[in-house]
């Protein structure tokens, strides 16, 4: 094999997986690619991608299988399901497993792939959409070390920062505290902005005087700003941080971990949700606060 | 006046205080000083301030009098308590309170002022003793525009960035949406950080991980860093945090507006006095969420 580029296989071509999936074929990794809605993977397919028939068939004819898709039960079926990856993957093969999920599936996972000779890495991204198509996702590992070196070739195609984090479910668990900590931070600002606009503030010049110092984050700055100019366009979905907030909350709960403000902040993102704001921007969280200003002030 | 430098009176010399007032004095101001606890001035005399004998005193003798103290209260005593700034100010005098205090009551002094013919900004800071040191505070003002025009090079010897907010409170309100924002910042990410250790992470990769993206925040490089190294002195403290998220909570009582996250925040940071931390940084409120994890591991 030495010499011999790593052929890739690539399950789950959203929002996120396409454009990573399109990185990793430009980066010169043969491909073969497998969505729930095979439309979808016709952007890959056009850009040199082989098509395969099921999970089962991807991770046959794949060193590396890449799985982006949404949620716990989703990765469980593509792998352990009928014509799953575990189905077609021969030992030897390594499972990367991008997707946000709880990080004990990922260790039961890990257990379920090993007895198969399959080496499991849990490797989610932050950066969204954008950094998906730029190449500049960070990426979270958890896994061997020794298999992280052996894939790195192909997450660098995907990513700008790889970050070693520990065991199977690290990735996961790193994952969630970025998640704990980008939905409390623009739960923060939205609640700020909020504030000061009941109060009759002008926002810009708010934004302008706050941005400087203490109260900066890269929430303030893109999303603060998109709320200003009324976009609502989705970087990452309500829903999806939602979800993300769901995995904190079960992952705690297992832990024993108490959580003063992320409950509250999870709350935020379930009425948004609830409201009818799940596929827009995670910033729409501010109307659900618009809304209860808007209803106390007509109330008192 | 033309050509002659404003004369400068400083009220409250305290943490903040003191090195502000040194800024204006190298600016090359004329400059009295007066502080309740008289020995906290001599920094000030000795670089060559006078004394004053009271409020009444340095008002008396100044153009612009700087008021930086602690509370509502206080500030409701040395402008109009006994031997107050009320007594001694003439009328052309300007008050530039800098102290963070409740809207309401700057828009009731603005109005006591105003009938001696006193002009009032509220221009509170945000920056801590390092931005109060260097000159490099953000300094958010409500009131006449005029007014801060004519304070202009005294807020320049202290500030670098001065964000003209609106009328008198509109100060005060961006200073409570800045600690709105950046209370919740810092809660969020010691809620990511204990998380992720409780699950046994290596937090050094996991701040690292985390640092790049979406989750990035002035709170988590500089305060997640301290917490990291164990550093708990203060750049601004637990118990100021939760007098400003007090005066955050009246103010949203008044105006009606409903919060979810905030309530959660400031409870952390009185909880966090009540343990006994309010000397120390804010960053120390990490402690009640690691107090809280391990009594929860221990019951579990």
């Amino acid at each position: 094999m030495a010499g011999t580029p790593l052929r890739v296989g690539f399950i789950g071509l959203g929002l996120m997986g396409l454009p990573m999936s399109l990185n990793v074929l430009r980066a010169g990794f043969p491909l073969t690619v497998w969505n729930r809605t095979a439309s979808k993977a016709r952007a890959a397919l056009d850009s040199g991608a082989q098509a395969g028939r099921s999970p089962a068939d991807v991770a046959s004819r794949s060193d590396v299988v890449i799985t982006m898709v949404s949620d716990s039960p989703d990765v469980e079926e593509v792998v352990l399901g009928r014509e799953g990856v575990l189905e077609g993957a021969r030992p030897g093969c390594t499972l990367v497993d991008m997707s946000t999920i709880a990080p004990k599936v990922t260790r039961s996972l890990a257990q379920r792939l090993a007895e198969r000779g399959v080496e499991l890495l849990d490797a989610p991204v932050s950066g969204g959409t954008l950094g998906a198509q730029n190449g500049t996702l960070s990426i979270m590992v958890g896994g061997k070390p020794q298999v992280l070196e052996r894939c790195r070739p192909v997450l660098q195609a995907m990513g700008q920062r790889i970050t070693y984090c520990g065991p199977n479910g690290m990735g996961q668990v790193a994952k969630l505290a970025n998640q704990i900590i980008a939905a409390g931070t623009l739960a923060a600002v939205c609640e700020g902005l909020v504030f000061a606009a009941t109060a009759g503030a002008d926002l810009n010049a708010v934004h302008q005087a706050v941005s400087g110092g203490a109260a900066s984050s890269w929430q303030l700055e893109h999303l603060g700003r998109r709320i200003l100019n009324g976009d609502f366009a989705p970087g990452f979905m309500v829903k999806l941080m939602a979800k993300d907030l769901r995995l904190v909350a079960e992952a705690a709960e297992e832990l024993g971990v108490s959580q003063l403000v992320t409950p509250a902040v999870r709350q935020l993102f379930r009425t948004a949700e609830q409201l009818g704001y799940g596929e827009e921007g995670t910033q729409a969280a501010v109307k659900v606060l618009e809304s209860l200003a808007k209803k106390e002030a007509r109330a008192g």
